[in-house]
């Protein structure tokens, strides 16, 4: 079988699509019989004519050319962005091609309405590269885990943030060092704040629902924080007591619905997943009957990512795309009503009595203290004071929180990260 | 669409598939469309009718009224070991039925004849769980990384051998205490000589060669040692210097040839391989172009291998089971050609001169020690003198630890265990 591809965004995924496919075609054509070649590769961006003559190939500046081409079978959208890559695809489903595309904000925002598109015209939507980059992950829950219910997701679906928090866990850097770094290094953009703030990873975690739950969440009603607060001193403090901060992507399937949230955690140091190092992804699910699940890889770059590129093709081509996911009526849990342990940090004032107002109010909430890590005094003002809990109410705590944050004795506002035993 | 499926065998991975296959069957139907029935179960001890009539299936203690039965469409056959599982995938595939299979021992042996004959029957064997019992990795290899090349796999393929190595590390249990409770506590056969001697973990070693590179060594072949050698000493020390000790299954490409082993392996501690806890089972593989890669889960017990199962049916009846690998001519490396670091052990008279003699030997064979940990004087006759060396030839390190055995201060043999820096 041959199929006719056009590549429509020539950036960094875009080229090393074209260059993985010129590579390892013949490969994939002595695995699986699947003759694969680009017909036409396109950038509205004219001075990307030159990547199309680096490899020897048609060059468009307008993608119509390859949705309206009728040789083409297969049109892959590595563009990014909401528009026009969203018209783009509906475009080439209209005109009958199959779709591969690595684009999770689109999908996280769209995914219902172009699945259903495609469904409707018979057509498949290859998406393997948009969660988890380099990881079979897609396919894996889609096929391997067909037979399985998936109860809970813990996953670390961001590299920037990643990179960054390991490096002040591991070289002790202040988070303002460690972005810099990650910014020289490339692991992190210019505007680092679709990382930063955890909406990356709150656009995997929605196309992940969709796959494990069938439910297309509302952007809306997750919880999103980022790691923009977490500061050395949190680091070591985890540390000391055996834990290491990730920013965990989370879904939970309990009585009361289906609980959903993007934060910073604090997870035990010897858990799989506190070992996911510099800017790799992973990602540990619990499901009946397959058990503890952890997928692990590379989460972005064009290299990577170009390995689920061909596996969709292949897919989209030979095997009819992934089983289509039926929508279910699932409720989404409100944070507030949660419960967790809790790392609280309060920069309080260096005089008696302090510990004991912040108890009194903890306890007037119910929240019960598990843990006080109250250092010898110090020079400055404000002195930490590092209070672990037993499982409370997310609703309860914040408004402890709010009442201790007014006393003058502490500096505002205080530091909250969700523990999770793993 | 519907299938009709029979089972041959009835221990606990047999019930577990049965089990599963009641619960989870709506859920697969409700997800691809395809109906499973199961017709019939089987089992050459008569006592497992009551396991038919617990799950209100029909009985036979002859597998060929499965084999032969026309309205069978894909037999499972959970039985294990060589014959008579071989007879019976061969007669189930020339009645034209696809099979399923989570049999390492019989792939391992006899893989290379039975998928030709269900290559020539145009049939399927499904055996996704016969490596890493509920990973989707078999998918994820075939379909997964179809467009990728597997270049190095380290892999906890045993989950027997992992949950002693892990109690001896976490607990500081002696190897017999820690094989003993894996026995209480079902994690070790009575006779554990399969899994303790590295020879279940080689046969899913081959299972992958084959899946990776494309060839089906022979036993004789690869080179296994098990972890009855290894005591509680070597994890302290391998402790001491950030290390632990685990038997990996090791395949490298390289240009001298294909390097398959199976040993106790020194890795470094924040490896996450080092993480894989309790009897699980990972895999690390480095790839081009999705880069490295870990799969992990759980890899025995019938429960887990009845998501293999289930996928395995839905994958042999709506997708044309796996893409068959064609086989290559690859040159095996031989294990004594090859380079490593090492950690070796002796048990040395405590009296001076020893450890020069000891290093005039590595020295003469040009083995070069990177450090040595001689702890102070016991009352013991013998005390441990551990040395690390740097990069050497095993036939090298072989030859010089013969002779360093010989000697009168010497308790031979001395241990030896690879250290890969991953």
């Amino acid at each position: 079988m041959v199929k006719r591809i056009g590549i429509i965004g020539l950036g960094t995924v875009g080229e090393s699509a074209i260059r993985s496919l010129k590579r390892y075609a013949s490969l994939i054509r002595k695995r699986t019989s699947l003759k694969i070649e680009i017909v036409r590769v396109c950038d509205t961006n004219r001075a990307k004519r030159s990547v199309a003559k680096k490899y020897s190939l048609k060059f468009a500046s307008d993608p119509f050319q390859i949705i309206n081409d009728p040789a083409i079978d297969i049109v892959l959208e590595l563009i990014g962005g909401i528009h026009p890559a969203k018209e783009y695809i509906v475009g080439s489903l209209k005109k009958g091609k199959d779709v591969v595309t690595a684009n999770k904000a689109l999908l996280a925002e769209c995914g219902q309405e172009l699945f259903s598109l495609a469904a409707r015209r018979k057509k498949n939507i290859g998406f393997e590269g948009s969660v988890c980059g380099a990881i079979p992950l897609i396919k894996s829950i889609s096929e391997g885990l067909v037979g399985c219910e998936v109860n809970d997701i813990y996953a670390i679906l961001n590299g920037t943030t990643n990179y960054i928090l390991d490096r002040m866990h591991r070289q002790k850097m202040q988070f303002r060092d460690a972005l810099e770094e990650a910014q020289c290094r490339g692991f992190a953009e210019r505007n680092p704040s679709l990382d930063i703030e955890g909406k990356d990873a709150l656009h995997k975690l929605c196309i992940l629902a969709y796959l494990c739950f069938g439910v297309w969440p509302s952007f809306k009603k997750v919880y999103v924080e980022g790691i923009g607060k977490i500061s050395l001193l949190d680091v070591l403090y985890a540390e000391e007591m055996d834990f290491r901060i990730k920013l965990l992507a989370i879904a939970k399937r309990e009585k009361s619905g289906l609980d959903l949230r993007v934060h910073p955690t604090l997870i035990p140091y010897d858990h799989p997943l506190s070992e996911v190092h510099s800017s790799f992804n992973a990602i540990f699910l619990n499901t009946c009957p397959a058990g503890e699940l952890l997928f692990y890889g590379k989460g972005a770059g064009g290299v990577a990512t170009s390995s689920s590129i061909m596996s969709d093709i292949v897919n989209v081509s030979l095997r009819g795309g992934h089983f289509s996911r039926s929508i279910e009526d699932v409720k989404l849990k409100n944070m507030r009503s949660r419960t967790s342990r809790y790392y609280i940090r309060f920069m309080a004032q260096d005089k008696p009595g302090v510990l004991a107002k912040i108890a009194k109010f903890l306890a007037s909430y119910h929240i019960s203290i598990a843990s006080v890590n109250q250092k010898a005094r110090g020079r400055n003002k404000f002195v930490p004071i590092v209070i672990v809990t037993h499982e409370a109410r997310e609703d309860r705590l914040r408004k402890a929180l709010a009442q201790i944050d007014r006393l003058s004795m502490i500096k505002a506002p205080s530091q909250v990260i969700r523990i999770e035993d793993l």
